[in-house]
């Protein structure tokens, strides 16, 4: 098997034994949450995207996200900055390309910051389609495609990742294996209340940028990421009875969920991919 | 009667079935919130506040709402070129004049947005008194007036608008009936603990915002908007036992309330308006 | 005794009858939080910061709040500007040095806030060294220091402002005695919780800003909103399972404590302080 229980629940201990500082670039919608999933899962955040400040903070950080949830033409420059810092100093980043293919001024950053090689990329299917230059239908922040739709776009964009994963009912993730093959993961679990609260899924992007901090490969961290997302989802769905106090188990979940717990309940697949010729 | 109950029933079973797309330019306290408030009630959200993007995406989203909230240079801009595409594209949109009256450069943007005629104005009753060039006292963001007192305001605002509301302990809304004649309408219920909690202004903006997009009227969508926000508010005050877990519980009401339970705990009283000589 | 239970109760008593305004300059991730803190306890809050607007604000509202969380060049702008605007008209204010030290573009805006001499100083250990010229080891936004470590520095920083605090497990307080005398005092409770929600530093030095208001001195403004928050944190922790379930919770107590119960369960004790020969 690609990715076992094992190195998710390694990746987990490495999570809250070392603690990672996340430096995140993200937008004003999920500023607050995303810190407080960080902090809840086990990690510590800083949220920096000042062109002054943001190269230097991207050298010393543990992982950096960048989000194109809200940009202006600052913070437009600071991801640039980041990105460039990051891949300078080989501090892992996440690209989280939010709102590509429907919006062109994004899409021409998105595309632009493909060029200082993102450790991951975390997107929704139809940004991950558009993304790769594959059409896509993005609903404004919203997807219109499906996860298994967006895996041959996934697969094109590991020219300039090395793992990539489009987020939706079942996460569906691509990445090189420990010995450089391409292998398909399908996480499953989850709950029907993630897309009823705004930030679920900026939120994951930067809880992978805090697994890329600390787990073996990026394909791991990207798993172990999108597992912890989905257990804790599952628990918290069943502790609450509206968005409201769905919000409020999920950070609770993410953080009482420990390594036992993750390698138990987590959904994890592998599937076959094909690279193309 | 003006609004029946199956006015606001069938639009919150439109709501839930179109799922209408928000554009929002809100601020950054409630920006986070605001979105929150949109997908519990059933709508959807993308905020997009500069002005590379804010006119291409006011043309394809089902209502935009614009708040003055936290204004920048940057920001300013992009309220007049949402307005003016929502405008031309014929989106419904909201002006949210926050603040307006006690600070100045706020006042001049709200003032100027008027040309592009919002199709409907929310605000509470200091701003919309403000803005209606009337006076008002605003005590930063908070109302040091009545709503009651700032029907004569709201009257005179129709000017530039279709529908008008002075949000507060009882809410106050003015607009067109089908026939064209100017009527005042009353929303009773709330909760005290809703200025206990911020941002439940600025949501509601929003999901006027969303109502309007699917309601057969300006009107219709306005008083459904507060009418849902209402019955919810009453439901989360008596689960809850202080600001924190009444926000909570508002978002899972928002959420639970249903057609069947708006329009049978919906307080809605017409009022006669007398529209200036 | 420098500081009675009696100060801190009729601190909140004056506070609940008074309902300051604030007017925050707070970051992207902290302002709804920040607010929601400020309203369940008894204040009101506005965040203005952009330069056209934030120098009269200053001069009207009841304290200011100047946070460097996530600064751009515009909001550095406004800093400036109401910090001045605040000195000039007399209007309380606090600086809370975010990132000083670890991060350089901020750290000389710190030090150039000091010459509008802050009332009062909020920040973590680390922050407080490093603003104080005396090293720090700033991780980030959280502290890597004690508090007790940031008296000497703490002390220091009376020569730009009347009270300085470092926040932390136990909280140390340095500021000057109703007759001039230099005096530090520990706050204890708390919870092991609060580092577990973002933003509870930042909307605990908007709070500082809203006692400052109302308190007889700086010193006892800066204490009671210690005791506040650490006597609401105390009943948060017994009331919830996590930091999601921790923070509604600590709405809820802020909003519940009243003076009676603060006097009772604050936990404030004298230390000698030793001022620089």
């Amino acid at each position: 098997m690609t990715i076992s229980s094992a190195d998710l629940a390694g990746s987990l201990d490495a999570l809250r034994t070392r603690v990672p500082l996340v430096h995140s670039l993200t937008n004003i919608v999920s500023a607050n949450f995303l810190t407080n999933v960080l902090l809840a899962a086990g990690a510590s955040n800083a949220h920096i995207d000042n062109a002054h400040e943001a190269g230097d903070f991207a050298r010393i950080a543990g992982g950096v996200l960048v989000n194109l949830g809200t940009p202006d033409d600052g913070t437009a420059t600071a991801f640039t900055v980041a990105a460039e810092a990051a891949r300078d100093a080989g501090t892992p980043w996440v690209l989280d390309p939010v709102g590509v293919g429907g919006l062109g001024w994004r899409s021409g950053l998105a595309v632009d910051l493909l060029k200082y090689r993102p450790t991951a990329i975390r997107g929704n299917a139809s940004e991950i389609i558009a993304l790769a230059g594959l059409g896509g239908d993005t609903r404004g922040v919203d997807s219109s495609d499906d996860p298994a739709a967006a895996v041959p776009a996934a697969v094109a964009l590991l020219e300039h990742s090395d793992a990539v994963s489009a987020s939706g009912p079942v996460d569906h993730l691509v990445g090189r294996d420990a010995d450089g093959t391409v292998v398909g993961l399908r996480i499953g679990g989850g709950s029907a209340m993630l897309p009823r609260v705004t930030s679920t899924g900026c939120s994951l992007g930067g809880l992978v940028a805090a697994y890329l901090a600390v787990a073996p490969t990026p394909l791991i961290g990207l798993a172990a990421a999108h597992a912890h997302v989905a257990v804790a989802a599952e628990i918290a769905e069943a502790n609450s009875s509206g968005p409201g106090s769905f919000a409020v188990a999920y950070l609770d979940a993410l953080y009482t969920v420990d390594a036992a717990a993750l390698a138990d309940r987590a959904i994890v697949e592998t599937f076959d991919v094909t690279v193309g010729a």
